[in-house]
């Protein structure tokens, strides 16, 4: 399945962006709120390096602490954006530990810059490691910064990402290289046994209250399951079923009148369940994260 | 009115803006929060149009499906940005359904590229249609994006409206013509009988709880109050009387001591009421949008 | 202490920015929240005076008409910026009273644009005044926008700074020269004292519940405290102890078990209270503002 996901995207960006001659775009990521300062401290700190740079942003509400899902939300935006492009996630509860802090080169030709504490878990499996670097800190790390040890956000992550985006630094001088292995966080991968697929619900459609699997259009093509065709649904939180019915497969929200349960390929397309203008999440009391699970069958129509 | 206001418009951009030789912005409004990569997916694809590309927010906290309020936020934000500027607005509860996806060319030179679901209801109005154009995603749709039904705001609106900034497409070549025509939302448009303005609450000023009529300047002057007078006013929703007060018209807030109730033109020019450093929403649970209406005469003094 | 601040600054800024011949950044700070559209009205402003200006924020999500506390997030920010950045602060209780509308330029070279209400305070005892000029709005204000008496931020502020960052007007065409002067609010100043330090809990670090003081490292070197020393502390809120206890320093949040207190320099290098992976605001209710302080000595070991 990564192989064909890779393949996919692969051909995406190929399609898409003719090569890496544009400016590169420099994206943060973190779990820092947006009222406080924090957040304009590093882009004062990458802006300085270069004020040609492109900068944006992935979010900065991840939950407090929660690498689970920055792995998850690098896996959903990365490969929209061309190779080249920087990104730079900060969940660090750790800071300060011995996480290491590196660059991952992905086989699309992304560059994420983070500490290596399982944030890297998605973007990994699903886009590739080309090549993993360690952040020499003896070089890149912002000027006069040596006695603050609990912002590497600013001092070394965003220093290091804005000079690699503004080609003030190349990969290989970001730092050592190291073994092509990230810190990886467990979760239900996507498996089919006796026509019974099971899988993880890494995230949630946050706005909408929508549930997303990782169980992509490739294995679920194998269920037989055809539009209009009702699917068997049980969703268990670390093993405790929390609900289960038959819902239809349909196209998009609106294939089922308003209110009603459906299933469909969500945007990054994966199986994902939803109600017509309404909040599953909150109705069913189903969340996210690595100890939710899905088991889904073909119900007998 | 209309003609009054536009008029005020196309003076205001013409002042302001020698031409169109600068490079156009993208801006964006959504329903999508800011807690996920959704709207990172769109800048992405955006900057993978042209990383040339100057691209901001309206705001991404227009309440779920309300398309009421996207509708109003065009009409607060669009006429500040030069003739040129491409906006994105993506509130879509019938993502999947009939509805057409258009760009709006308004008179005063700005493009919405959005639903045509009523978003585009204030906009169409105040700042006059130009010509509308149905998106053919046949030619306007991110390469490789066809098995996604869920996310045409990524797939054909950020898409198509980056294109058009960048100017990789012209107008015409976003799809056929269509007659002049918005869907629109219906609400208690301002007139004036016998000495009563009656008019619609369209909008909050959210953050600090003052309440916004679309009573505007021209129509209000013709009931003769001066500063300091006081304008008896009676607020219902959906026709239920909900609040009424003889209430002082001041020019700022500062105009009444802390605390007090006051009546003032709104920054958009706008009959509104507040209290100085109070929230006036919250204290007399006013609300607003379609239904949320509004009488003012001038109080005998 | 100042002066020893302001040399730091000085050394940063020098060895950052070789000089500002680059653009200069327009960053945006307010209490608008993200909700309307009164941001983009305003950026929409600025982009209308240059397309060119590279447009940023600090925060929008000062709590409404906080001025103590957007004092404190231009503090936090500014130094990270390169000298020649403007800033435009808009958290304005009184916009329509006789507060003066000014640009402040520091002796680090920042410009900030702001109604003169204590926003000033904390910027201009750390960076220093270089000079203090009131914007002439008779030159300076947005164009047809003379009705508008309730958003200076858009029609007065965002448009000076906007004409200041790209070069359109001089700091000296903003207007008139003022005294080296600002409105000040009082807080309590570190002093050390019989080998007690006080000082003031100006902000809290808000997304993980660290408390922030303005303790800075010459003040508590002085009280000869090593790493892993335990140090006395005492919290007030108005004179009124809400918290006392022996807390280790330690130079990072896992210097200490998860779940357990610790006092450490922050990133701005300011003695501050945390729990390693816990909220230590929440946990003791203590928050920030002039009001609060904090006495601290070496604990006897």
């Amino acid at each position: 399945m990564v192989q064909y996901r890779l393949f996919f995207v692969l051909l995406f960006v190929g399609f898409s962006y003719p090569g890496i001659s544009q400016p590169r775009a420099l994206v943060f990521q973190s779990d820092f709120g947006l009222k406080d300062g924090a957040v304009a401290e590093m882009k004062g700190v990458a802006f300085s390096v270069s004020s040609d740079l492109k900068i944006f942003d992935v979010t900065h509400e991840i939950p407090v602490y929660n690498i689970w899902e920055a792995s998850y939300r690098l896996y959903q935006a990365v490969p929209y954006w061309p190779a080249g492009t920087v990104f730079v996630s900060i969940v660090d509860p750790g800071v300060g530990s011995d996480r290491k802090s590196v660059v991952l080169k992905t086989k699309t030709g992304h560059y994420i810059v983070t500490p290596d504490n399982g944030t890297l878990t998605l973007v990994a499996e699903h886009l590739g490691i080309e090549e993993i670097r360690e952040i020499d800190e003896t070089k890149n790390r912002l000027g006069n910064s040596g006695k603050s040890y609990t912002f590497h956000g600013r001092d070394v992550y965003a220093f290091t990402g804005a000079r690699l985006a503004a080609g003030t630094i190349t990969f290989q001088e970001v730092g050592p290289k190291l073994s092509a292995q990230v810190v990886r966080m467990d979760y239900q991968k996507p498996v089919l046994v006796n026509g019974v697929i099971k899988g993880n619900i890494p995230a949630l459609d946050i706005q909408y209250g929508n549930v997303w699997t990782n169980i992509d259009m490739e294995i679920f093509g194998k269920l037989g399951v055809k539009l209009h065709d009702k699917v068997h649904i049980i969703i268990y939180d670390n093993g405790q079923p929390m609900f289960e019915e038959d819902i239809p497969y349909v196209n998009t929200f609106a294939g089922v009148p308003v209110g009603k349960n459906l299933v469909y390929m969500n945007s990054l397309l994966n199986f994902s369940l939803g109600i017509n203008q309404g909040n599953f999440s909150d109705k069913y009391k189903v969340s996210s994260g690595p100890g939710w699970s899905i088991s889904i069958w073909k119900t007998k129509q």
